[in-house]
């Protein structure tokens, strides 16, 4: 079951890269962004160090240098490439990376069917989930990486967006104390532990996401231009970076276009919102005269609505739940150590991995960020 | 009453700045920091324009220019002069900004007298308090102006803190739903507002201060070189900034010295830590073992303990409670805009004007600043 | 002699900056303009440091500190303050600047009477035309420091550009080998000595500066839109500077006005153009199918024409004359050091002492400064 | 013989580029490197822009997009993709690139069959000796982009310098007028056109190339820890970046090393010093109380020793000769518009393409830079 749960996951990336100009898989456009070879690379070096270097007897790392090129952020794991380097290593080429996902498949495959170590079995489930996390991050990724170039490429994909058909309406949730956090036996991060209390007045969530057509509507109201709807730093960021639109947007001819990785095309307007910052949405809800909702409000009401199309921005600051305590070593970095100047976004993406997504899942980006798949759900 | 709370304010800024040389008034060492003679125009300004222009018959501006040299931030106050260049205006001189003082003194005392316009009374009184606030930074900022320069030049004060006797010990709260915010008649902000019910765990909290002398086995025992204890942007920040003590901390011959507006001393074991940013509050709380109060639980637990020495950092960012709404026009961008990417401190300090402080009161800095008055109170 | 030419210029400076209010002594608006007080204080730091200390028996400095703070750029005369903040010393105050100035010029008139020593002669000397040339640097700093303010205050001066009323002409130079630096036993810098053959060409060079007139048809003529005029530098410069005239220019209701000490007003088109770096000299000269002069060309025609309005941008690097050596210790770093990256200009300016100029005398910016009093003379 | 020289040219550029891996062609690891596949497709638009589609009758473009994608500096010749973005670019990928390029060649082949248009052959040569510049710049880029990966990989090449063996010696040579500049009919640049004399003093310059033997005495000496002998920005320079040691050299366990094409390996104190910028040859030059000679001094030696090894650096700044003209329209572009800041190299390196290089040859760098294949010669 874990084993298929690997292979499948690991299986999915080599599919969704497998349309990829070689080219394409070392480039990085910009910090945030990180090339598709490294993510492959990457979640590889995962399971390596973490699992079969830990775990499995005599194993041999496939090359020494890997550590210190594919590391991401793990202090206690050593010393690796800086992030803004990540796009200068022609070497180890695509063709390697793969071997080296090959190489580290057939020795955890090995090691599945050997061990019965439950705590190992728990970082091969956290790998899988990591690695998960990773294909998600590659579709931001290479969205942006092509869609910053002048002759925008395609790239095949499966990941549609379903129209916004019906008027959107309120759903009231009352009064009341309710439990927020991970609850059963099911995998979660470390994040969502700690199960508690929240005491929450009574709210309305609306049923949809804010569509194109009525983003549209606040671009051309001027929205952009009027510093009563924004956090200060919010309205500093969009001036320092000449933002008019959200990412992706151009206009032509009087007319919006947005590239998807699809091509470069006119807006459809019944489509959700997407590639807006927390910045955006939060000035596009003042102009509402709405608000987001915070992020137990948003699980507290999760029942209620359909999520899965698009991170859903929140009020709320990436913070501890009471209690939350780190794993001890590297892997204790996974989610703590970000716990500062981030907002939580909830639902999923068309982007995310099946059965990755869960109601207490709490995704996390710094307030000026929009090259995730990011869209509005208002509450009043 | 008004009146003399105004008067009093008023003249307790001019003599607070009565030592100080022509030269200190107009400087600015860094973009946070604004000059002296700055907080004193400003203050005025903010009469001038939200009280005397609005309300005022008649009133005559004390300089046209001054609008646009001496607003700091009210985007709907018109065009101002960019933040980093407050200290580049040698003119109008410290003499004329004393005059343009005493003439709006003048007309205030005349309007006071006259008006018995309820909402132009409240903007005197948020007045009021916005120079209280303009004193404390006031301090914040000739610290940083003398304590960088290599002569350390002194400044006559009476801020004193007082020291840290006795061991530390655990106030307990019990788990409950809390009533937070602002009850009753007096003055409180905006932020304040919308008292609503928080559900706590149980937790504990000290009934003291961290000490120089606890701070200092933490930097002793590595606390600054060990990445394990540091938010990920915290130790980036203090990487890139070389950052190894509190602010105006310096080791000579073995042993650490400060900066005090006092002069060059030697650090004094017994007073509580302070000028550390969240970061640094939040790695000490780390290596303790224990964790910074949110601020829900450090206003249900602040009438067991004593404060005002210090700012005490919080594990909360700085968020709009629920029902906030902004005043209209520009006053409403008093505090709302603001709510992004800081962190509350409670309490208040030596710096913080007699009765302008409240169990309620939401302070907010940015995670990484420390030239504010700012200490640690622990809790877990 | 060498006693009256110490005081004439020692008082020169006391008597030129009369009308300074003590805010304008102490602010530094960017790294290139330095202080008031700082020129007050450096230009005595050098006779202290290198005169006193060096010669004068029992010579007691008049504060430990001073040659921290008022050192400029010499290496080997020890650590100093970092060039960028020069501008946050508020202390001391000016009034002790003035007297260090004082307590300096007794120690050099006891010092002068009694000496005979000729290499501590050429020191004063040297130290005098130091304080000379910032007397001048003075003017170039104190106009940015007003001029960049929004009120634009005036300051009392006698600088006086005179109109250039007659139609310019070209005064022909044969082909030839010249004699090139400094001869004869006056005072002259290193950086002029080493008097050799240069062989010359045929030229012409214009008897007349470029009159702010023709300067604004260039303006009107798209000379700052048109890349083909511009060294692919000076072309990014303006760009990423967003230059589209000279330093101090603004277009008011359709006019060209600009900032001068005496105020703000309308451009006087007879008078030379001012303020231009090197890359608008060369852009212009491209305009007009003609060149900038070599350093040369310059010297070899000097007797042919007026100069010292203002100094004259040439097309000649900064770079060392065949034999320069160095002086040993501090005071080889005066003009050495800098024979890099920058343009030389020759002849002097209405801020210039008199008696400070020569034909030889070579002075030098980098190409992109304009804060200096720069202009134009033609050749072809 | 132009035809053969043209397919010659071409085809040695795919001819170095064939044991690349595909991804090391896309990757620029700073502003100054341009990737491979930028130089392949970018001189063959110079050749499709400038000769094609001013000359060739009916030629059609291969890709209207390319001419974006791959202008340099042109501004005449239109838009452009930022020098920044030329690593971001994956499309069009490599093999599409050297369909590019066939296609190209096909054209030209035709057209140089066809065409007796002097004015289009004479671009022809420009074109190729175009080329063959960027097959130098080629091997200066793909070594710092293959150097400066924590695997240091080797690339297959015949790039070899040749040790030196014996004592070097001076060369006298006596003042006189000398003639400087091209004369003849064989291809030069413009700058190199305006054949003129120059005075020259005596001087004496080494027939050998200063090696790294010596450079490693400089660096024991203190070198780059005297500031005496480094110009003030130099000395700014080498501390801001940290620089203690040429471009690719690492100390290892007491012993330098550098990164070489054919890897990474023991210093050969044989060999002639290569990678130091202008600021480091004229330190070391101080340091040796000799000089760099200037590119006069050079041009009058040349013909009394070998040169060929590497770009010998100059003391001269690049400057138009008397004269000097621009060619109208886009190629006017090719070389007047960097005559500033940059310093002169004479000679030619082991990178230059076999009869490239002449006396007269003037080639350019700015003053800091060093990934360019440098040396020195001293003079005195």
């Amino acid at each position: 079951m874990l084993k298929k749960q690997f292979n499948d996951t690991r299986n999915r990336f080599v599919d969704i890269c497998k349309d990829l100009k070689t080219e394409d898989y070392s480039v990085q456009p910009c910090i945030f962004v990180s090339p598709p070879k490294w993510h492959l690379a990457h979640s590889t070096w995962f399971f390596e160090q973490f699992v079969l270097l830990e775990y499995k007897a005599d194993y041999k790392v496939f090359d020494e240098d890997f550590a210190y090129l594919f590391n991401s952020y793990y202090n206690n794991a050593g010393k690796r490439v800086l992030r803004p380097n990540r796009g200068l290593m022609t070497r180890p080429p695509v063709e390697k990376v793969y071997e080296y996902r090959a190489y580290v498949n057939k020795a955890m495959n090995e090691f599945l069917d050997e061990t019965s170590n439950e705590k190992a079995q728990a970082t091969v489930s956290l790998g899988i989930q990591h690695e998960q996390q990773h294909q998600e991050l590659f579709y931001y990724d290479i969205k942006y990486i092509l869609g910053n170039q002048p002759t925008f490429p395609k790239l095949k994909n499966n990941l549609n967006l379903t129209e916004v058909h019906d008027k959107p309406s309120w759903i009231a949730i009352e009064e009341n104390v309710y439990d927020i956090g991970h609850k059963g036996q099911g995998f979660c991060y470390d994040n969502e532990l700690g199960r508690h209390k929240v005491y929450l007045n009574r709210f309305e969530i609306s049923d949809q996401l804010v569509t194109n057509l009525e983003y549209m509507e606040f671009i051309e109201d001027g929205g952009y231009q009027n510093f009563n709807l924004w956090h200060a730093e919010g309205w500093d960021y969009i001036q320092n970076n000449d933002i008019k639109a959200p990412e992706y947007w151009h206009k032509v001819e009087g007319a919006w276009h947005y590239y998807t990785l699809n091509g470069f095309e006119k807006v459809n307007p019944k489509l959700p919102i997407m590639h807006i910052s927390h910045y955006e949405a939060f000035a596009f809800a003042e102009w509402k005269n709405n608000r987001l909702p915070t992020e137990f409000e948003w699980e507290a009401a999760s029942s209620k609505f359909d999520f899965g199309l698009l991170w859903e921005h929140t009020h709320s600051a990436y913070l501890p739940y009471p209690g939350f305590s780190k794993a001890p070593g590297a892997l204790g970095e996974y989610n703590g150590k970000f716990m500062i100047n981030q907002k939580v976004l909830r639902g999923a993406s068309v982007a995310t991995v099946e059965n990755h997504s869960r109601p207490t899942y709490r995704n996390f980006f710094h307030p000026n960020m929009r090259w995730q798949f990011s869209g509005i759900r208002l509450a009043k």
